[in-house]
């Protein structure tokens, strides 16, 4: 947990002050401008301290600033043929820290979202139990209950850059994946009360959307750490992202995490759904698909700067910061470099560093103003290595749009314009 | 740190969870109902099957679900005489987890909401330091970020409650809290790029709103673990939470953390502002008033059930639910009783356990269906104890309107529905 507190006090912590400031003022200030006396921002009185705006009956549920109306998730039209089956990208360069606020969490619909009256609602458990159950919401609140804060990642995360940088901006490279608080019920706890039949070594998970989402998860991985959630950052989970209740699947590809949650089915295989065997698999350059790819391995991107996050200061402090996260656990380090890979420098992640979350890292860099090859590199704490995209290809040929989580490479030119670039 | 998954696998944790539910059967169902063959639960297609709800543009900023239109923030009309200087509640009752969502973050606003122009606002800091500065918003984004989840509470929150049980809901009596990960620089690292003059011990921050709220902070706070904020939950600061950038004063009264921050001043003393005399003071039976009253002592409140969440299952498993938290750092321990204090049982607490922020406890209990006076009963780190409210009253009268942390009585009728009451 790196959550910690400083606690130097006093008159020690004033000289180390001082000092750091001495070290500072001798290189310059590092941002702000000097103030000399009479100068208008001492003495204009803005606008804004003339008149109150409105109170607290203004907005019962509250939303972001009229300045900030650019900050939405966005769709990439031509990327799918209707928005009923598509996907929309969380704004990552405008945000900062490990949290996803609830309304800018990426969407990506097989059919739409299902409009659910929570009161109507039931999860079924069937197939290889001891007593097939029906649970309405209410009686799965009465399950003991648990908090954790997970990523959510599309296994199509990233996917078009398999064939080359593609997208300009991270919302659309690397923007299907969000990170919120899940507040729900251990499956385990509710797979309990049916009780499972000898044999039973798979679970179905069903959505109540037009899609009927299906997808077969691992016994193993059910009775691990799967939870059904029934809210995300502290309130009722969003329509497009589940409501009443959806799966939680830590670390594993965001379409096994089933919205609109409303079956669960014991048996002794896997169903071979089509989200299992025509999507949600590999195709390798042999023409052999690997399927099951469950897992979402380590990852990074770098937020900002980024072609949509551009450098707008001109040389000197540059706060380079973006994401870090795996389906194995951890992140135990990050790296940086501003030459395209041939020096790396240590980031420091700041703030939770809890399993299966988002990392949030950072570099101060003081910028000389020449062009910049920005790259990350994510390390797990299973000593997993995030790769570049061509040892990916190597690998993998390209014929795949899942499970890229290749290293990211932008160029930042001398005016501070940040484009998506490969280089080799 | 809190968050472990269990890890155990295979046949052994198979015969665990048989073992299990034997046990669970032998005293009947915890929930769910048992399902027949033909039972229309199995046979039936749900509408929401049948068709396909709105994509991906329908919501480039996501709303929740119309379902959940009663969970928002709440005036109490009668409390103030004009919502522009007024508060509204963050609805406690609703939630879980620890994170709140940024629409429904309680506010309390001296003056309305100001409405800032990102690129027009400027901090300005003077008085006692070697160079006044003024710094854009850009400028403030250059210094080293750091995230935390904080709690902030009003000190006037259960302020009613000084007088007796007054208000019918834990929105009410306690809803003054909130809690959400900040973004933000720290105050330090700004100060010292002012750099300070011998003998400044204290900080004046001011806001930008019609208000121009104002308070003295002692500098050794201001330069331990204060932050200037700009974002929450991962995006940019709400209007009403200070927009574009607010202090952070962890574990300190709300208040202080001045909202629409224009203005730090060092200086040799406090200043005696308004707000720091004739009102947040805490006037005791004597006559003489506490000042600089500012941390928020240890404190917990049941949530659920709460009268706006009454009982409505009838008996067997009830989950127990609330909330704790500390000026003094991480809670240890939370007790909860359902005899209005004859006997205490340790609640688990659940998710991070984080300084300074909220902690979420809950206790599974087996309700017989009689008549409860539910009470929790929080323990922090450094050992403080959460006093009953007789005891308060005792050491500190009952003028104040300010820093009432005491024991919240719950009285649960055996038809479930639950009062605000008190006992002795």
């Amino acid at each position: 947990m790196s959550q910690s507190n400083e606690s130097a006090q006093g008159p020690s912590r004033r000289r180390l002050l001082k000092a750091g400031l001495a070290g500072t003022l001798a290189g310059g200030l590092v941002t702000g401008r000097a103030l000399a006396a009479g100068d208008p921002a001492i003495t204009d009185i803005q606008d804004w301290n003339r008149y109150s705006g409105p109170g607290v009956d203004a907005q019962p549920y509250g939303t972001p600033s009229p300045y900030e109306k650019t900050v939405i998730r966005r769709n990439v039209p031509w990327l799918t043929a209707d928005p009923v089956s598509s996907v929309n990208f969380t704004p990552l360069h405008a945000l900062d820290g490990i949290i996803t606020p609830n309304g800018l969490c990426f969407e990506r619909h097989h059919a739409g979202v299902a409009e659910i009256d929570p009161a109507a609602h039931r999860l079924m458990i069937n197939g290889l139990v001891e007593t097939p159950l029906v649970f309405t919401m209410a009686d799965l609140a009465r399950f003991p209950r648990t908090n954790r804060i997970y990523f959510l990642e599309c296994a199509a995360n990233s996917g078009m850059e398999w064939r080359g940088a593609q997208l300009n901006g991270c919302q659309f490279t690397h923007g299907m994946v969000h990170c919120v608080m899940y507040t729900g019920v251990p499956l385990r706890a509710v797979l309990a009360e049916a009780g499972l039949k000898p044999g039973a070594t798979w679970l179905l998970a069903e959505g109540a959307d037009a899609a009927a989402m299906t997808r077969s998860i691992p016994l193993e991985k059910a009775l691990d750490d799967c939870m059904i959630a029934f809210a995300m950052n502290g309130e009722a989970l969003r329509p497009e992202q589940g409501y009443p209740i959806r799966l939680v699947v830590p670390g594993w590809e965001g379409n096994m995490w089933v919205k609109w949650l409303r079956r669960l089915e014991l048996g002794d295989q896997p169903w071979q759904q089509r989200e299992e065997t025509s999507k949600y698999t590999d195709l390798l350059a042999s023409g052999k698909a690997r399927r099951f790819t469950w897992a979402m391995e380590v990852k990074s991107v770098i937020t900002s700067p980024s072609p949509q996050a551009p450098v707008r200061h001109g040389r000197g402090r540059l706060v380079i910061s973006g994401l870090a996260w795996t389906g194995n656990g951890r992140i135990a380090q990050v790296d940086v470099t501003i030459d395209g890979g041939r020096n790396w420098t240590a980031a420091r992640i700041d703030g939770p560093s809890l399993p299966h979350a988002l990392h949030r890292f950072y570099l101060e860099h003081d910028w000389d103003g020449s062009a910049l090859f920005l790259q990350s590199r994510a390390i797990d704490e299973k000593g997993y290595v995030q790769p570049t995209k061509d040892a990916l290809r190597a690998a993998r040929g390209s014929n795949s749009i899942y499970h890229n989580n290749g290293i990211q490479t932008w160029y930042v030119g001398t005016d501070g314009v940040v484009e998506n670039v490969e280089i080799s």
